[in-house]
């Protein structure tokens, strides 16, 4: 037998996909739910065999000298299966977008003229480590009635494998085509490339992971690529702000994940309030183990910082390190954020309505937030349910990336014999 | 002084339009409306000047032998400038999308979490031919709150600065930035190019014109690209159609304006109904002058017509031609149509509701329609107001775009200081 090159293979898979997109497109919802539940089944019958696939895996990486970070997000412990459990569950209870029928108005010619939601088709997912968004996003892929191709990263192959084998097992005992969701079975970035170049079969790439990874992307995918490079994300404390609020607001915003692309990496203060102020927050956030960098003004108030180099500003720092910096104006924080954002999440703390307008309406980002932590642009805590990824790129979608955005509207005309004057 | 490369000054113009587009952004209704009626009242002040430049361009193209057809697409007859200012008129009166706020709800925290429709920031439109495009889409484009640049084609270069002048004569007399729109001086293939590397300033791109242009355009941009390459658009006459009404219907898709992307190019009926009404369709066509191709079941009914080769099914004539074939059923029908459409406009004849709601639902097409005309797949039919292209890609956009389409959605969040558990 002759065998597939890496191209071969990927160009099978994504003609599979395609076909297979075709039933999954077509199913109703009670079947995609049936086919939830029985992932979260066999999941837990399976267990034991995806762990020893797992710790084979753990054990490659601890033997190449991983983090310990990096083998905790590798591991799929009993509290993993229990959360992807879970959000199989959740998945299952939201509601299936595919087949509404939005804005559908009479023309006055008669013309019943809609907007249908319906699948994009073949998703490609590219992600790094966690084993167990390969549960995820198949899920989230499959309940919005799309196929999917999945690939995760070298160090999770064998608890990839083992979890597409559970995938797979659950769509054959439902009787539909196993093709819906597919794992690439190799770790060459070959295989990156070829599945990036199959525009024929594939409607979507979505990569999640390091900034490295998402460039790679980016630039070789002739498919359209929905993706967010960083979070930096600011929080802008007005001259008008509620001073008691605002501390939980920051230290949340900071301390409570500080690993996350939506936790705080800028803290701007308005002159009018730096001198009351700033002694509160930075002894809160030096309380919390924050190191901090501040500009001139910042630290002739509060001494005991680092100065800011100009290389902080703009920083995606993921770790418990802040820049402070106090500006002038409103006007001055919004060019600011223009400057140094990444268009992820920005934040304002204001009593002042006319402050709060003008921030919510000029500044673009895909969550503008008042009076509340960063934090919260997150699928979940917006009311999408689960999110498939953050979006900080404008088409399509903007922000996070719920079952709704893993779908199109196709028009739909419903006539009674009309010709076109 | 130093001449500038054209990479060079394409880049200048992409920083320029992208620090315009935060403007144009924060622009009112009011002030967007009014630059609109100036640049009519211009265009009319103006029209001299702009015919002459036109002749020249005519006169060019003349001299290298153009067709009947490319002249009349390039002149600005009276009858054009009438047809820009009513476009202008229509844009005026549509609905302002931008900072109107869809979806607010409370969430169980008390967060008030909703998506507010922004301009998409900086948008790239490559065209050919018809310089009145200058005018319509610049028009659309700033009505959503987005600066443009316009690549029209070389032909019509000198019509297009014409009607750059006079965009930038209006921006200036109603004290906006002249860079909000910006037409590409110069004829350079390179500059197409160039303008497709603007990843830091340009948001979107959309190419109009033939296969070989949006080729190149897609293979070539760093930037999003909504396009559509083709429309070859079919029509199934079921067993159960209305064979009153099929024939005006099918005549209308056909005959109307055969060179556009939503006129038939493939007839399919049902066997059940073939030996009856082939001989009416045909006969209706032939008196159109239409040249038919069929199958053999087709020619075995009416032998007066061509066979159809193999490249026949699947062709976009774009001309008084048209294939037909008889199928055996709804889901060869629909079998026919995913291998040979081109998720463009996709339409039935039936009065059986069970039929209409299969073909509806399972057909993949930016427009699926029940008895009516193909033709109405058009954003001023479709009830959006003017169209600034169709996409046939599923990203952002399926179909018609108009206003909202050249915008996105970024979440708002009203708070009143909550933090993350």
């Amino acid at each position: 037998m002759v065998e597939q090159t890496v191209a071969e293979t990927i160009g099978t898979m994504a003609r599979h996909a395609k076909k297979a997109a075709r039933q999954v497109a077509g199913a109703d919802t009670a079947t995609k739910n049936a086919l939830l539940q029985q992932v979260a089944e066999i999941l837990d019958t399976r267990r034991e065999m995806i762990q020893q696939e797992n710790r084979k895996d753990i054990d490659d990486a601890r033997s190449k000298g991983s983090s310990a970070a990096m083998i905790d997000r590798l591991t799929l412990s009993d509290q993993v299966f229990a959360a992807m459990r879970q959000g199989l569950r959740e998945v299952c209870d939201l509601p299936d977008p595919v087949g509404s029928i939005e804005q559908l108005r009479r023309r006055p010619n008669g013309l019943m003229v809609g907007r249908m939601r319906v699948p994009l088709g073949v998703i490609g997912m590219v992600y790094e480590s966690r084993p167990n968004v390969t549960i995820d996003a198949a899920a989230l892929c499959f309940k919005a009635g799309n196929s999917v191709i999945l690939r995760g990263g070298s160090e999770a192959l064998r608890s990839n494998l083992a979890l597409a084998q559970v995938l797979q097992e659950a769509l054959a005992a439902q009787g539909l085509d196993p093709h819906v969701v597919q794992v690439v079975p190799t770790t060459d970035r070959e295989a990156i490339l070829a599945l990036l170049q199959q525009e024929e079969s594939l409607d979507l790439i979505i990569p999640r992971g390091g900034e490295g990874l998402i460039r790679f992307v980016t630039e070789n995918s002739r498919i359209p690529v929905l993706k967010h490079y960083k979070g930096v994300c600011h929080l802008f404390v007005d001259q008008d702000a509620d001073l008691e609020r605002a501390t939980p607001i920051i230290i949340n915003s900071k301390v409570q994940r500080p690993g996350v692309c939506n936790a705080l990496e800028g803290l701007l203060v308005h002159r009018g309030v730096a001198a009351r102020y700033l002694p509160t927050i930075v002894a809160a956030l030096q309380g919390h183990g924050v190191e901090l960098f501040g500009c001139a003004t910042t630290r002739s108030i509060c001494p005991q910082m680092e100065p800011a180099a100009e290389h902080h500003w703009g920083t995606e720092f993921l770790d418990l390190r802040l820049c402070i910096k106090v500006v002038d104006s409103l006007a001055e924080a919004m060019d600011y954020i223009e400057r140094f954002g990444s268009r992820h999440t920005e934040a304002i703390l204001t009593e002042n309505y006319e402050t709060a307008q003008t921030f919510v309406n000029g500044v673009d980002a895909s969550a503008v937030v008042v009076n509340a932590a960063t934090r919260f642009n997150d699928g979940g805590q917006l009311g999408l349910g689960a999110e498939i990824g953050i979006s900080t790129t404008k088409l399509h979608a903007y922000g996070p990336m719920g079952l709704e955005e893993l779908t199109t509207r196709k028009f739909v005309v419903f006539g009674s014999g009309q010709v076109r004057e």
